[in-house]
């Protein structure tokens, strides 16, 4: 099983989570690309330690959109789409070889991430984009979403990911995070459930019921000391049961 | 011989120079990379148009600064420049991949060409971050720089350029652009002048004596209709003397 | 009658239009305020020929996109929609006092136009922003739009306007850009068509009805020569009819 | 006495400081204006806390450098930095009136700052941007700077600052932070420091002797827990020893 979770998403003088803590836990970093965060500097710094640890490195592309944390809901043409996810993996390629280490997936970020989950023409966008840079880099997407059939029929590998910290519902999709109990807070018990998930392939949903969730990755924050420490616990619940965790790329 | 030119200066909505124009002139394109100018879908375009003429592709770095369209001096820290550095160039390399070419040379824009050409720390930082990105990679300089003898003895490649337009001093530094008469303006003598260059390695400085400059491509504008007939005779004025255009690089 | 035009929409070293010649036709000028295009300096330079011609100066708010020239929907947050409209008012409120002049009503950009235009929630966020800012300000919108009542409702004056080369349906709304006819050519039988707007309060659809238009300014665009011959025949066309062309603010 | 802080200068996801703390210490907020830090609904919020405080409000001005947080010199022509300050000063203007408060002096941030404190050219610009958009605007500058002298000359007011947390020369100088013992870090020197400027106009210089600097504000951070602790003290430090802190404005 495989840990991932967003990493070099400071800014110029701005500081957002603790990337060294992170990188001792997780298997898989998503580096920001700039778009909607990381400065060079910074995501350069970042590269440097995910390698020096061996943790995989993925291209978190998103919508340029900075003051917005890429959040927001935009309708690029399919022509700025391409261009604008080639360019950001290109961005992270090229400070990664200077790591010493490489892209080896891509995981769109925020509202970009939920747009192409369901958005049949924006999720082919982002596709041809991964085809055209590189063919042989994976696309993690949402546990069960539309997209990992569409990426696979194009031909893409896709790795799908499970949210350690969020409710599901019956039908294994996520609960709003407009809805009561869409966001899970107990660490311990968040530690079993995914601890459940890694040893049967199931949830227990927002009313009670178990649900299959196929996912090779489970995605963590580390965006404040509590988050960190919870990512800790998960990792640490997973180990001790005797789960092998490491990339989900070789 | 080669000429060289900047494009993929538009953004947005903005156009800026005639890029299908020049791309049937000169040899190697110096490609902006999003820092000074250039939008993802725009560069790409013009990548794709490159890669279709067979022009050889530059990534055209410059400090972070659209609104002053990379002019403008700044002191970044080494750290962040030789990032901001690498950044483009892996943005660029991105793109050149999607559009079936890639990028073979590194040419500093506006400011930052300036201040490389003679500051040593700002040099030693963009040399850092063209091998650290890609120690194959040539670097484009000002003919008779100081950063030309600083980027080989760390073992770069180094093409040296003349300008086509600029007056030269009688020690082969370019005549500033704040004095009378450091822009030449007619057409058929830039041509003459250029070809004398190829032929015999020498240019008439403004006070009328020969100075060498020793170059391996002539750099042209083509941000207006009048600069792109300049650039057109220029090329033929030494086609018809019988010099071979092709890129510096295989 | 008004005439009004988008003005101020150079950025750096990218021209757009030819503002001077605008100004010359145009009684009021919607001046970018830098979300979507302009920058300090152009905007100054902008407003201070504006003065000098005595053309009204409204601020022409934006999405903040400028690669995407505000053309592209966003969905920001109440909070997030106000502070911006209030931010570019009060910005080129400032530009205009350096200028000699004032900011005398306020019309929304490309996206944001068309969005608030029907969408309540952000029609609200603007008319909210208006009246912090300065109540005393007009708001320019699409004649027929359910926008101006809601603004009128909660105390703005709206001034209406007509779009010179667009068609309308039979309800008196803009046909679609996407639709082919949307766009009107020929400058002098868009010229009639004004001048019949301005007389009898018609327009001709495009299934050939005349349909009711209640518009107070007519815009014309000034982004190509082409664009610029246009609204001079338009000018010159009501002016010989007699219509008195002045700002539609005293 | 007063004493002013930098504030507003959260970005989009990204925190600094703490606002809501620092207002219930410092009697002026040196507030961001979006060019270095501060976007408009984050500014927004923290001018209606200093209204509701009644803290005076200073926009604090910056050269267009949000990645850079400001700090970075550059060179501005005079047209691109008037119209610069301009921009800013005319924004918080805006949003100020919207939170019930007005913008009553301006403090240039930064790199922008340490500049026109001894270059008269940018000096001249910054001097002319506030006489065009408000002439009865009072500039905030380092005490001793030549730019008080310059300013004071064109008609403006101008109010003097100290450092509390920053080392002197024998000259009244401040300390360069590339020295050690420019940054003065023990909470309670430091308050009885300012205590003794208030009360005598007079500091220890970083070689023990006795300087006078002459200063109407103490300028204190608020970046981290530690510093707000430190602003506290030296606030309750001067109100012990009966020194009334209020706005230098009315």
């Amino acid at each position: 099983m495989d840990i991932n979770s967003d990493l070099g998403e400071s800014f110029g003088a701005w500081r957002m989570g603790d990337d060294a803590a992170m990188l001792g836990i997780v298997t898989s970093a998503n580096v920001a690309c700039g778009f909607h965060a990381g400065d060079p500097a910074g995501i350069l710094e970042t590269l440097r330690a995910a390698a020096q640890r061996g943790v995989a490195v993925g291209a978190h592309v998103a919508y340029p959109d900075l003051v917005g944390f890429g959040r927001r809901n935009m309708d690029p043409t399919s022509q700025e789409l391409v261009a604008d996810v080639i360019y950001q993996i290109g961005s992270l390629q090229g400070l990664a070889a200077a790591a010493g280490t490489r892209v080896r997936y891509v995981k769109p970020h925020g509202a970009l991430y939920n747009t192409i989950a369901q958005d049949e023409r924006q999720a082919n966008d982002v596709i041809t984009a991964l085809l055209a840079v590189d063919p042989s880099v994976t696309l993690m997407a949402l546990a069960g979403a539309p997209l990992i059939g569409w990426a696979r029929a194009r031909g893409l590998r896709v790795v799908a990911e499970a949210f350690a910290d969020r409710a599901y519902n019956d039908d294994g999709s996520l609960v709003s995070r407009r809805l009561p109990g869409a966001v899970l807070h107990d660490a311990d018990a968040i530690a079993e459930r995914m601890l459940r998930l890694v040893q049967t392939g199931e949830v227990e949903s927002i009313t009670g019921r178990s649900v299959p969730v196929q996912a090779d990755s489970i995605c963590v924050h580390g965006d404040s000391p509590g988050a960190v420490e919870m990512a800790r616990r998960i990792r640490a619940r997973l180990e001790q049961a005797g789960v092998a965790l490491r990339p989900f790329v070789d």
